[in-house]
C-alpha cells in the first residue's frame, strides 16, 4: 500500500450518536477512502479518566459497538484497519521513550486537559493525563501516521505529536514523518435537552442505532422554545434544538425554510415540526440501519475485523518501535554486550 | 528461590568512586546476600535527563564498568541479577499502565526532582522526569520486589512506588507486594576539593579503580584548612574533608585520633596526615582492585552477567506485566473479541 497513513478514532465509550456523527464520523466516512486508515479503539486513553475494573470490562462490548456504529456509517472495512491500542504493548514502550521529548509546562498549555480532569470528577489531574498528547502521539507515530484529521479540541493534542516527531528525528535521525492536521469542520451538535452539546452522560443523544420509533420519541420530547405555550405563539429558530437538527439533517431546504417561517409567525405546531424532523432523521438513519444490521447478521464479522486489524497494527507498531530503539542506540547498547561475551568465547543461556 | 526480593542499582554513570561506595554500595554489599537481589542499570532513567545519542552510546561502557565496581566492591555475582532497563521493553508497558494511579500535584511534592531538572540544565522539567518516580514503580513492581534499600533522595520516590502498588492491588486485585523500605544510613562524602559532594561531574573523585599511585596523588592535592599555612599553625579538624576520609576510611583508630590532636596542636605537618590517609584508603582499595583484576581477567564475564540477567529479569517482567494485564482486565478484553470471532466459525489471520 502507497496511499498516506491516516490514524482516527476514539476511546471506546459504546454506541455512537448524532454528535459523533457530525462531530467526526461523516468526516472520516469521506476521507478515509483516500487513505491506508487506522482506526484506534483507544482504551489505553480511557484508563486515564476510568480505570475500574467495570470500566474496563466494558471494553469489548463497547469496542464492537463503535465499530459497527463506523462501519454502518459508510466506512468500508477493506479501506480501513481497526485495533485495540492496549492489545499492543509496544505502544507502551515507544510511550515511555517519548516522554523525555515533551516538557510538563508545554503539556499544561494544552488546553482540553484540565477540563477532561473536571469532567471526570477527578480533583487531582492524573499523571497519566497529563500525558494524554503523548500516549496520542505514541498512537499517531507507532504506525508512521502522516495526517490526522482533528477538531478544535485535539488539534492542540497533535500539535504535540509534531513537535515529539520533529524533536525526535532531530535528536535521533529521521524515523517519523512529522503528520499533517486536516482540520476538519466539526460542529457539535446540542442534545435533545437543548441545554448542552449531545452526550451519553447528559442523556440527550440520539443513537447511530436507535429504531424509527426510538427517534420518533425522543424528537417529539426534545426540547423547543420554552415561551412558545401554543401554536399561534411566535417562536424562536434560533438556538431551537429541533431546528438545528432541521439544519445539519433535512435535505429538503424548502422545507425547512418553510418551517421556519411558519414557526416564527405562530402558524405552524411544534407537532408538526417535530414529526417531519423526526422523517428527516429516520431518512437519513435508514441506510446507516440496514448496514448496521447486515453486519450484524454476519456474526464475529466486527471481532474479526478488530483482531486482524489489531494484528496487522501490531505488526507494524514491532516494526516502528524496532526502527526508534535503533535509532536511539539502545539496541546496539544490549547487543554490544551480548557480543562482547560471544567474542570472549562465553555460551549465552538466552531464552528470555 | 524463596528469598525475599530486593532491587537497587543506578543509572549507568560510568566508573564508581568512593562517594559511591559511601552513599550505596557498602550498603548493598552487606545487604545482598539475604535476598534475591536484582540490580537494575536504569538507562531509561538517563534519558530523563540525559537523551542524546552520545549520552546513550556510553551506556554499554558505562554500565560494564559500573557493574565490574559493584562486583569489586564485593556483591556476589551468585547472588546478584544484573539487567539493562532498556532491554526489557514490557517495562515500558508497565510503566505507561500505572501512569493513572498517581496525580501530577502528588509527584510535584516529591522533592528530588526540581533539583534533578535543575542540576542537568533543564529550563523546564521534562514529562518523563516529572514521572520519574512512576517508572521507579515499574522498576520494582516489575520484579515484584519487596525491599528496597533507600537513602534520603529516593526514599520518597519509593513511598510513590508504595501508594502505587497499594491503588493498583485496591482496584484490581493483589498482584504486587507492597515493598519495604530498609532505610539506609547513607552519609553522602565530600570531595577531595572540600568544596562539595563528590561527584564525577566536579572532578572531586577518587575511583574505587584508581591505582595506588593515582589516589597518593589525589590525596597529596587535597584541599586541607586553608589557613594552616604552616606545619606548626594549629589547624581545624571539622569539616576537612582530609579527617573525613580517615574517618571513614582509616580502621586505625587511636592513630586517627593521634593525628587529630596534633593537627589541632599544630605538630603534624599536611603531609604526613595525607600520607596516612593515602596508606589507609589503598589498604582500603587493595582486595578491591585484586577483585577487579580477576573480573577483568575474565573477559566477557560481566557482559555475560548483564546479559543473561537481562534475559533472566525479562521472563520475571513478563509474567508480571501478564500478570497486571489479567488483574486489570486488558487481557480479557481481546480475548473476548478473538472467541467471539471464532465461536463465529470465522478463521483468524493472525501472525502478529
Amino acid at each position: 500500500m502507497t496511499a498516506p497513513r491516516m490514524l482516527t478514532g476514539d476511546r471506546p465509550t459504546g454506541r455512537l450518536h448524532l454528535g459523533h456523527y457530525v462531530g467526526s464520523i461523516a468526516n472520516r466516512v469521506r476521507l478515509h477512502q483516500r487513505y491506508d486508515s487506522f482506526f484506534i479503539v483507544a482504551d489505553l486513553h480511557m484508563l486515564t479518566t476510568k480505570n475500574t475494573r467495570e470500566d474496563i470490562q466494558q471494553v469489548a462490548d463497547n469496542a464492537r459497538e463503535m465499530v459497527t456504529d463506523v462501519l454502518a456509517a459508510g466506512v468500508d472495512p477493506a479501506r480501513a484497519t481497526f485495533y485495540l491500542q492496549s492489545a499492543i504493548p509496544e505502544v507502551g514502550d515507544l510511550n515511555t521513550l517519548l516522554q523525555n521529548l515533551v516538557t510538563v509546562p508545554r503539556l499544561e498549555r494544552v488546553p482540553s486537559l484540565k477540563d477532561m480532569a473536571r469532567d471526570s470528577g477527578k480533583e487531582e489531574m492524573p499523571y497519566g493525563l497529563l500525558g494524554y498528547p503523548v500516549l496520542q502521539a505514541a498512537d499517531i507515530l507507532c504506525v508512521k501516521g502522516q495526517v490526522v484529521p482533528v477538531g478544535k479540541d485535539n488539534a492542540a493534542h497533535v500539535e504535540v505529536t509534531r513537535e515529539i516527531a520533529r524533536r525526535f528525528n532531530g535528536l535521533y535521525g529521521t524515523v517519523f514523518p512529522v503528520p499533517e492536521l486536516i482540520q476538519a469542520d466539526t460542529p457539535s451538535l446540542v442534545g435533545t435537552d437543548g441545554a448542552a452539546k449531545m452526550s451519553k452522560s447528559r442523556g440527550n443523544t440520539i443513537l447511530l442505532s436507535d429504531d424509527a420509533a426510538a427517534v420518533r420519541r425522543k424528537v417529539m420530547g426534545m426540547y423547543t422554545d420554552p415561551n412558545r405555550v401554543r401554536a399561534d405563539v411566535p417562536g424562536t429558530v434560533e438556538g431551537n434544538p429541533v431546528f438545528a437538527y432541521h439544519d445539519v439533517f433535512n435535505p429538503d431546504l424548502a422545507q425547512v425554510a418553510e418551517l421556519k417561517e411558519r414557526y416564527r409567525a405562530g402558524r405552524v405546531g411544534d407537532v408538526e415540526v417535530k414529526e417531519k424532523l423526526a422523517d428527516a432523521l429516520n431518512n437519513f438513519l435508514d441506510p446507516i440501519r440496514e448496514r448496521r444490521a447486515r453486519i450484524e447478521d454476519d456474526r464475529g464479522l466486527v471481532d474479526q475485523l478488530i483482531f486482524e486489524g489489531t494484528e496487522r497494527t501490531r505488526r507494524e507498531v514491532r516494526q516502528t518501535v524496532s526502527e526508534v530503539r535503533r535509532a536511539m542506540g539502545l539496541t546496539s547498547a544490549y547487543t554490544r554486550m551480548r557480543r562482547r561475551a560471544e567474542r570472549a568465547g562465553r555460551a549465552l543461556a538466552a531464552n528470555g
